[in-house]
């Protein structure tokens, strides 16, 4: 065990005296060299302290009254969770969950003021994503209803259609489906199969599936529930090919029946999210009023004239679809407060468990005293603090976007840019951190009444829905690859013979062949730098920065030509490299969430907080580092000498942050009413009292068994 | 897409002739370098063929009969898992099928021939795991009764307990638990708090648990069904705990109902596994005849005198473990089987999806020619091959020590040691693969009808059970390090000597402070050797071992004088290493998996399966080097350039293995009866080909409406 609360009494001056020499002097033995801990620049006169409460309202946010008020609701046994449900139960029960939250107005803030909304979008959001406390599936089903069929009909149509549909779909008098993917068709929503036909004789729209692969699937709503649909079809009118638009199209009866031309499946059984009936919907020559067109970005006159306000086909497409981006938004918030739960359980448990006995005849270890159990669960915290100051970044700029204060062009596609970054990394941080907090909570993780394994199952179509986790960071790429373009597109003649001086400077240097854009930092291989540079802020953000930028510099040079070639050529030079345009993908996201958590950082205020939070920021900076160590070190970013730092310093940042881990996971705020996990109730310390207490009294009374070994 | 098929036709001779340059050059743009992709010095007259039986014969092992017939027997429906269904119905259900294989004699291998088993240790597991393709659940309460509770008489009983017990324990008249795990200690056996006190008066044992942290907990057959246990306690006689013994408890009478001084509570829903009544037990001086102690390894006289043919009792405890190490065997084989019908089903289902049209203005690309979905996909194949090899060779070793052929103690601690190290691998491959597998399907993959979520759910568990993952590896490093010691026990004084002067001589060299055993391996860091050594089997060989020595060595060297501290400071110093001992423990157990693939491999005869195979394997070899690059560049052992090398190597592995993905996955030999998931069963290509016959016949007849874009 690691005495941490007696190692942070030591001064970092002790520290420096001794950098390299274990307790006792080697004698008889040969002298292995140790890698020097990261000597502390800081003097730390006594251990900071946490301000729980305050640090508590900082990660609440922007919207901290709505995310209190919904938290609340979420405590209501109403609305969570019954664990062991059979599916059919599990459905009615959110089925009428939904119905409370309409009935409650809970769910109705981004909706237009005049139907009973707030026109908050922001808010609508923080008060959204605290649903997955109390059931993912009332969140998810919550979502389809009000954030996909409600929302593609608010965004998507216009004064007509607002007040003919919206007040029942805000009152749940009429649930929808959101129809848009298909067997055939996930990631690539330009390609959907089914058709709306204009027909000018009846002034109607067709509605058909062509084939098999084109029917609805996965929709919330459409196995059972769903009277309505909003239909994403090819819209065809005299014999053009308009792209997808989206249909209001009404799909069963009062009874349940489906209406004439319409058939579908129910998905059966999920890995999670049981309480939605996802299914699917064909159409075999449905119509409906020409009115039916969600036309607030293409219309079709009585004569079958198409007409936009948007002339290029792909934008208007990718504009009608970015109107859809909150869902990327709202699983970006959720995934982030189940990864905060998962922590606070296994956190709790492992500060109160305890395993083994090897520093003591008597007393076992508290498991989160173990080295391995700190690297496995402080770093993931590390990433969640990161995730909720970016989350609410991203929530700012989406509220901003969607409420018109800052709403030109550039805003939506830098807020779908931001979406397509940090949607993937923050749904895959959630299924990684359920994962390692079930493991590190054993067995008992493995029961249900400990919650981490139903938010995992309930979590894992996070990664694919709302966006394929791969193709949104593909997405980014591509972003960042056009946006390297244009910048040598204004630059004047001369910037790029001066990037190629660069390059060959550096190449000779680092002897690796490339590449970084001479601007954007110093050297970082000297070894000249002390160690302690890492704790550095601005050698963090340059590090970061410069790993991003030389990706995609990298990328974009071996691309160069590839616009030029036929298209299969073309494509096959994209495809390979397409994984490391991934990867540079996610750099740009996890600078994203490492500059967000150092502005959060910048407004704390408590001494005590602030630093504790530091050394939680350096542990995710410095994680970023020793993940993609290789690639700093064939890049000549990082010598040797420090990369091992990286590593010696990440187990220094353990130790600290370990006696404040406690605080760090009771400031996310959550109640037991909210965990429901039985080990992090305080069960699990009663145990382990009530144990030593036994073993103790025995000793006492000397009425122990003596040990066998003894006699021997 | 990269276009495997036209680019496997190309020389390697063209390739050297452009190692660095794209498709046409540089004019007015800059030149930027480009990594050379390893050259092939291997002349491929033409793209190799895989004789996909041969394969699936060598696949299938040792044991290929056994295995063969299990499979058979996976395929019946009656023994399959039925989705949706609830917890209670889905244990009745497994309890018949476990009735069922006792019936048929299907689990008896193991058990003496005189009771109507085949003493057939290495059979009985290959068959045993075969089940994992019906129903996990059914393999591990299959595992339950025979291979825990049955196991556990048969190997700490004697001829008294196995004529009693065993013949009830294999018709499953009796079915039983397995009682070791207390909610208080699961990875800390030894620290169990249940005791049984000899009585000597009535020759009876008292089992008595003393506080609630000694509740048995989480046992299969424990909520419902079990009518027996073996409970693990302290056994205490005259005063004296003799550490923990096991011993026959019947717990319930016929109607199910508890025996007096026994409760119990069932553990309820589980994240996966429900088809299994797993609960907790409890004892109120409980009375046992003095024959119920199981005493192959510790006996007590009537006058409660102890005795045990294993003086020491650290090595007795270890000794009776060591005894039920088959768990660990068999999880190793099933997980290994779970990844591989994870990876037939998703490449299955990546060989006929289609999803976007970057190369053809037509036709959509079929998944699995994207560069990233090879990436996720094939480096988990050539693991899972790895494995499979790996767990052939491990239960080769079971085998010989369980029948007595080689059962010295070193063999013993050796295939202890082997379980320690593969099984957490395997089991957390499984998890891994399981869910890229479901990622890779999309919303496809998170459908129970495609078994992936399913299988992903029950194998949760196997990363804990039958040992903590993390645990087992740190047995395993302590192994290692014992060995370490020993070496330079038994080293000349000349030997420490020597070591010290190669280290300082490759500190000088590297600059980094460091550190090798210097008889291992030659200079890897020089860059005059040309990078397609990476490809030679040696020089993998040579790396991945070097870095499990010189981790060991590092670590031995930091914890060199820690046996002479005080215990609390001797367990700081250990826990200071910790995460680092764990990951040296891995690199062992990679090492371990890289060897026996090799070997597999020099037993392929087949000239194209062997070709196909050896790229296989070097992409396992590689992904190990590139998962672990920083330290081969911190440690001088791999140059810059040749780490970049790797992965520039590891892109063109994919690029061949790509045609030979399916039947790769074809020779895993599962049938549709085994996978049972629709995405696999071919539907969904003919709903492509479906969908591309609609627009052919529409394109050729003139009848697709025209893209609104070409009328711009």
């Amino acid at each position: 065990m690691v005495d941490t609360a007696s190692r942070s009494t030591k001064t970092p001056a002790d520290e420096r005296r001794t950098p390299t020499v274990p307790a006792k002097p080697a004698r008889d033995e040969v002298a292995a060299p140790i890698p020097a801990p990261a000597a502390d620049a800081t003097p730390v006169e006594s251990a900071p302290r946490i301000d729980v409460a305050a640090l508590g309202r900082q990660l609440l946010g922007t919207w901290a009254d709505i995310r209190i008020a919904a938290r609340e609701r979420a405590a209501q046994p109403e609305l969570q969770r019954i664990e062991g449900q059979t599916m059919a139960e599990h459905r009615e029960r959110v089925l009428e969950q939904l119905q409370r939250l309409a009935d409650d107005g809970a769910v109705h803030r981004a909706f237009p003021t005049a139907l009973g909304g707030d026109d908050d979008h922001g808010g609508n959001i923080a008060g959204f994503e605290e649903l997955v406390l109390a059931d993912p599936s009332l969140q998810i089903k919550a979502g389809v209803q009000w954030g996909l069929f409600g929302a593609a009909v608010l965004h998507l149509g216009t004064q007509y259609h607002h007040e003919k549909f919206l007040p029942d779909i805000m009152s749940l008098k009429v649930p929808g489906a959101f129809a848009m993917t298909e067997t055939g068709h996930g990631s690539d929503v330009a390609a959907i199969g089914t058709t709306a036909t204009y027909d000018e004789a009846k002034q109607q729209f067709v509605i058909n599936t062509p084939f098999r692969g084109a029917w609805k699937d996965y929709l919330g709503n459409a196995a059972l529930h769903g009277t309505a649909a909003v239909v994403f079809a090819q819209l065809i009118t005299k014999g053009v090919n308009h792209g997808v638009h989206a249909f209001y199209v009404p799909i069963r009866n009062a009874k349940g029946g489906f209406l004439k031309g319409i058939g579908g499946e129910d998905d059966g059984l999920k890995g999670g999210l049981n309480g939605i009936d996802n299914g699917r919907l064909h159409f075999t020559n449905v119509r409906v009023p020409r009115e039916n067109l969600l036309n607030r970005y293409g219309s079709v006159a009585e004569d079958g004239t198409y007409s936009s306000p948007i002339a290029s086909p792909g934008r208007r497409f990718f504009t009608m679809l970015g109107t859809l981006v909150q869902g990327r938004v709202s699983l970006d918030g959720a995934a982030t407060s189940a990864a905060a739960m998962a922590l606070t359980i296994a956190i709790t448990y492992g500060n109160q468990r305890r395993q083994f006995n090897a520093a003591s005849d008597t007393d076992e270890e508290v498991i989160l005293d173990y080295q391995r159990h700190q690297r496995r669960l402080l770093p993931r915290l590390a990433t969640t603090y990161a995730q909720i100051f970016a989350h609410d970044e991203f929530l700012v700029k989406f509220d901003a976007v969607f409420s018109g204060k800052a709403d030109t062009d550039d805003d939506r596609q830098d807020l779908e840019t931001i979406a397509a970054a940090l949607k993937p990394l923050s749904t895959w941080h959630a299924l990684d951190t359920l994962q390692e907090a079930r493991e590190a909570t054993g067995g008992a993780g493995f029961l249900a009444e400990n919650r981490l394994v139903g938010l995992r199952h309930d979590l894992d179509i996070y990664a694919t829905f709302e966006g394929d986790n791969n193709v949104l960071l593909q997405l980014v790429a591509k972003r960042l690859l056009t946006d390297y373009s244009k910048q040598f597109a204004k630059a004047d003649a001369g910037a790029m013979a001066r990037y190629v001086v660069a390059q060959t400077a550096e190449r000779a240097y680092h002897g690796t062949g490339l590449r970084r854009l001479a601007q954007t930092i110093a050297d970082f291989g000297s070894t000249a730098r002390s160690v302690s540079e890492l704790r550095d802020e601005e050698t963090q953000r340059e590090l970061l920065t410069d790993r991003v930028e030389t990706m995609i510099a990298e990328i974009a040079g071996r691309l160069r030509d590839a616009r030029k070639l036929p298209k299969a050529d073309a494509a096959a030079a994209f495809n390979r490299n397409q994984n490391e345009l991934i990867e540079a993908a996610r750099a740009h996201a996890e600078l994203l969430q490492w500059e967000a958590f150092t502005r959060g950082l910048a407004k704390t205020t408590d001494p005590g907080t602030k630093q504790v939070l530091t050394w939680l920021r350096d542990l995710f900076g410095l994680g970023l580092l020793e993940k993609h160590l290789a690639w700093y070190l064939i890049h000549g970013r990082l010598s040797p000498q420090r990369a091992q730092a990286v590593t010696a310093y990440i187990d220094r940042l353990l130790e600290r942050l370990r006696p404040h881990a406690q605080d760090l996971v009771d400031a996310f705020g959550y109640r037991p009413e909210h965990l429901r996990a039985k080990i992090a109730s305080g069960a699990e310390q009663e145990r382990q009292d009530e144990a030593r207490a036994y073993y103790a009294a025995h000793r006492a009374a000397g009425t122990l068994p003596e040990p066998e070994k003894s006699k021997r």
